[in-house]
């Protein structure tokens, strides 16, 4: 069976395997407070180049959005993001159940324009009915987005500014973050991330984790009791050695982002597989997401033989919108595979 | 002073401040369990031809649109609504705050459309993700809309037709209705809104009364223990006979639908001042909000002679768009003297 | 029939009523912007001796105790209140729904004690868990309380100290606040009132008017975007005009005072009507509710009678705890028709 | 170091290690739907005796109090529990948090007596004001409890006639249910807590897993669209696998019985240990947790020696309230260098 449905089909890579079986009898105290937690809050301090930087493990990554978001808002405030975001979309209402609005903006190729986003705000403080809705309290990106784009330093910094002018925090979503760091085509960087943004996660659970996603809040900003509300939203693991661990070994030695750059490499092969077959490419992403646009025959053919991908949506009567993902373990021969596949 | 800047202006109509007055002294029980709260469901009832329809008096329309909503809803639930719905816009988030997202389609003056409705609600079905989407619970529409705009009888049967077979309620807000059913040029029936939605209300704060909405559940379909949520979202009245008397005087001798007829008699003569000077209109309403482009030297005119209007968005940079408003209140002479002004 | 079973079973004051018949047709702007509303601020201020407080008007009890409280906590927060408090047994748990916690202490005769108090959060602070619960946030009393009883002057003097200490902020529910004021036995002022809280209200349901409380913030806290929060819980009155006219009213010429006095006139007529038939007292109240324990078979006489009273709860087989109230429109005569109920 | 503090000390279980090892490179499905999740679910309808049960797998204790507690509760209701129970202490308003009280009954060494909760109900439908209150709408217990006792087979029948009676849902807290079934003293089986509970779980962070408890819903009786609100909830896991495979092998050949069973015999030894000593028991405890009152000079001298434990109150000037755990981890070894430390 060729798997390319999703980047969380494996569990995790074996050095953090390795990792929690070196440490599994352990005896540690609970909560986030054991040695490997503090160890792993320091190695990413260090990687992102701020070591006054906040870190914090949480599971996943709808936990995650819907904890940092509603902590860091006003009840009178919304989350501006763009309408393919995930938290407008696949995260069954999590932000709302919170109790707050997503401010949904026009998608570019999954992406926030920040021209666009400052012509909103702006035209929100013109509106003299705004003491009636919401009020737009923090930007919501991901990076890479739901589509496997990447925001250039440019448009970081773009955003950055409009967000600073109008004094909204700036929230990135890395629930892929190593994919991103790791493309060929970036030239943003993990400290670029750190300073150009309010408070990111860095994701665990699609780049080499069995769970967990490293929030960090880079400018002394950490909500008051923000373990209290991490608690209240039933999102504090008794044994946080479980992220804590992982995070350890995956900041050790560079292991996330060289596995991280595995993904991007089969990506890479992925992409001329269909290249040179003529595959049409939905959007053009640089990171481990690929669209493709496939006739439904085809498809026929790779569901026969077994080969997992995700169904996006209808191109036309004849073709689909499918999503193909390389992950830290993705190999060249499932590449191979799927080429022979397509051959077939 | 001319003021046309909203239909909520005055105080209540002169016969439901003598109710009011008439009904002052007598000692009632509360919470809406006097006989004039009981009397006004019993006219309302026959009022729209549904004897068995459940009546319920809140004090407002953001109030009775989150009550409503949120007690119809399953936690997983959405309501869909146009993209210029009032809950979307309006309500500073009352919906969300209530726990639910509101899942806006585009609006048409104001209007949603069937088919895109049913476009909306097929596709998430067919979506392989939707169990992590928020589900389509409810369908809101404003009868008026926000743009002064009305469903046709045609129109209201597909939305129900379409609602019917997703199993969604259709909820119908009537914060304006008695100014839609007095239109010249609707078709649709206080006896159709009762058929073809499943939960609606009758506006009072904006047609007569000094605060109040009759909320009408006509298809045995009341939540259970509708009452607690109300106490539960702060809007039960201690003296409920407030928004009973005041809708007993209303549907009285259909003073309800007599004083709507005067706001609709004074539209048409303020549409007439602004077509006989050529002065174009935003859209094309049929009930007592009249959307106008002016001049902004037109407007500084106004503003100076101390007429008051809304200002809704710039058009260009010479042109405003603005919002007349008429009422039960709106005299002859007052639609004279503003034509004098803008003569002036 | 005679009707003690609430203070809320008449409309408004006469001279409230008159008040809103004569601005009745006067053009206002919305939402509590008008003059009206305006000048009763103004009263407010000059009347509780703080003329730099913050005040505004919402509609009913739950919902000003649900706003309030849901504004001023932080979402880790919850409200201390006694066992007894409105709060935490008769709002059908509007608190919690807007997402926090009732922290409930013993209450003595509906009242909280300050050492109690000091206490709890002193033993909250100790527990070495603390941030895994629900962290004390602002302090809930009610004056009266629900039993009728009042703070001495020092009593709330010491539950100041406490929350100053604490830096808790002291919420006062004053719905039935007049008839504490004019208590023959209270030594508190409104002004003690103002400058020992930090946020209070002054009920105007209850004492003379048809709806409306008037919220008071003493001490520069009035939370951010307050207006758009009491929009959001949908407590937000177009025509802000009812409840700013009828204060306008209350606190011209004193007369929230003088009404509120004859209450506790009549007050006193009652317990002396009780005191001479030798019937207990359940509770020793100073003010308008009085709770007597009575032997079935005279509940059943006063029941034949047509006589209106509350059942509060059973005190034994034989006999049952139940409230009569006094308000602003109790006349000697209907006291002296209960006392030949009692004696028939 | 000896570490006591709690029974989440170490990782996971070295079988439960051993599967996740065996399993981690195989490429399986998301959000629950992979293979070993379908087996875990079958060995925990057979070892329940329960076939048609529907089981889900959360990650943590609070997590799962709050997702079951808040999709099986109405909107209008909140949750019966004793003062002590976690949901009412120690999650730090989880509970609130998502819109629902609890209603607090006094605790019996963190028990609820069946007949205090039966008149709880009963004086809530008798009261004439419950329409203004929270209604019961589910029971939570704990089983063991906080303080480590148990129920026993007639108490759990009480409960659940009480429960079946007022149409109650009985919600079983089994955080550390393996302790509890493998008690010495214990009349109630797996079996008895599927037939009596209408939704229960099955502790795995307590029991042997990283983190993990397994929910039951025992009555055909599972919320619609369950994983829809598990997702809103933040609690959905992407590899859904890392609670699946735990409870796989924790439920292949009796390993969840087996570990518990260790714990329980260490905590005999560590009984044993105390009461040769003299030293006096805070609550007798048939399960993992021991409560003992220890002088504080002992307890100065545990801490010199590096042994960990919790400290729970103060019981008087001169001593403590001590909480001392076993696990399926504790070794007779540590026991006895307990015991050597106190001799010291």
């Amino acid at each position: 069976m060729l798997n390319f449905a999703s980047d969380y089909t494996e569990g995790c890579h074996p050095d953090v395997l390795a990792a929690l079986t070196r440490t599994n009898m352990e005896q540690l105290t609970g909560y986030g407070t054991d040695i490997y937690t503090t160890s792993a809050k320091k190695k990413i301090q260090t990687a992102i180049g701020c070591p006054e930087a906040d870190v914090f493990f949480l599971t996943g990554g709808t936990q995650t959005n819907q904890t940092v978001i509603d902590t860091m808002l006003q009840k009178y405030e919304g989350v501006v993001a763009v309408e393919t975001g995930h938290v407008n979309v696949h995260e069954a209402g999590a932000i709302e159940y919170s109790g707050h609005k997503v401010l949904a903006l026009p998608a570019h190729e999954g992406k926030m324009d920040a021209a666009e986003l400052d012509a909103f705000v702006s035209a929100f403080y013109a509106d003299a009915d705004h003491d009636h809705m919401v009020f737009p309290g923090m930007v919501y990106i991901s990076h890479p987005t739901e589509y496997g784009t990447l925001y250039s330093k440019a448009e970081l910094l773009a955003l950055h500014e409009v967000c600073s002018r109008w004094k909204l925090p700036l929230f990135l979503d890395g629930a892929r973050l190593g994919y991103g760091l790791m493309s060929l085509s970036t030239d943003v960087t993990l400290s670029d991330i750190a300073a150009l943004s309010d408070v990111f996660y860095i994701g665990g659970t699609k780049v080499g984790a069995l769970c967990g996603e490293a929030v960090v809040f880079t400018k002394h900003n950490t909500p008051r009791q923000f373990v209290t509300m991490v608690k209240q939203h039933g999102a504090l693991l008794a044994k946080g050695r479980l992220n804590g661990v992982q995070f350890d070994a995956l900041f050790t030695d560079d292991l996330y982002f060289r596995i991280a750059k595995n993904a991007i490499e089969r990506a890479e092969e992925l992409k001329a597989v269909f290249r040179e077959r003529n595959i049409p490419f939905f959007i053009s992403s640089p990171t481990n997401q690929q669209f493709l646009v496939l006739p439904n025959t085809v498809l026929a053919k790779l569901d026969k033989a077994g080969v997992l991908y995700s169904r996006w949506q209808p191109a036309d009567s004849d073709h689909f919108v499918v999503r193909f993902c390389t992950s830290w373990a993705t190999t060249s021969e499932q590449i191979r595979a799927l080429a022979a596949c397509l051959d077939a």
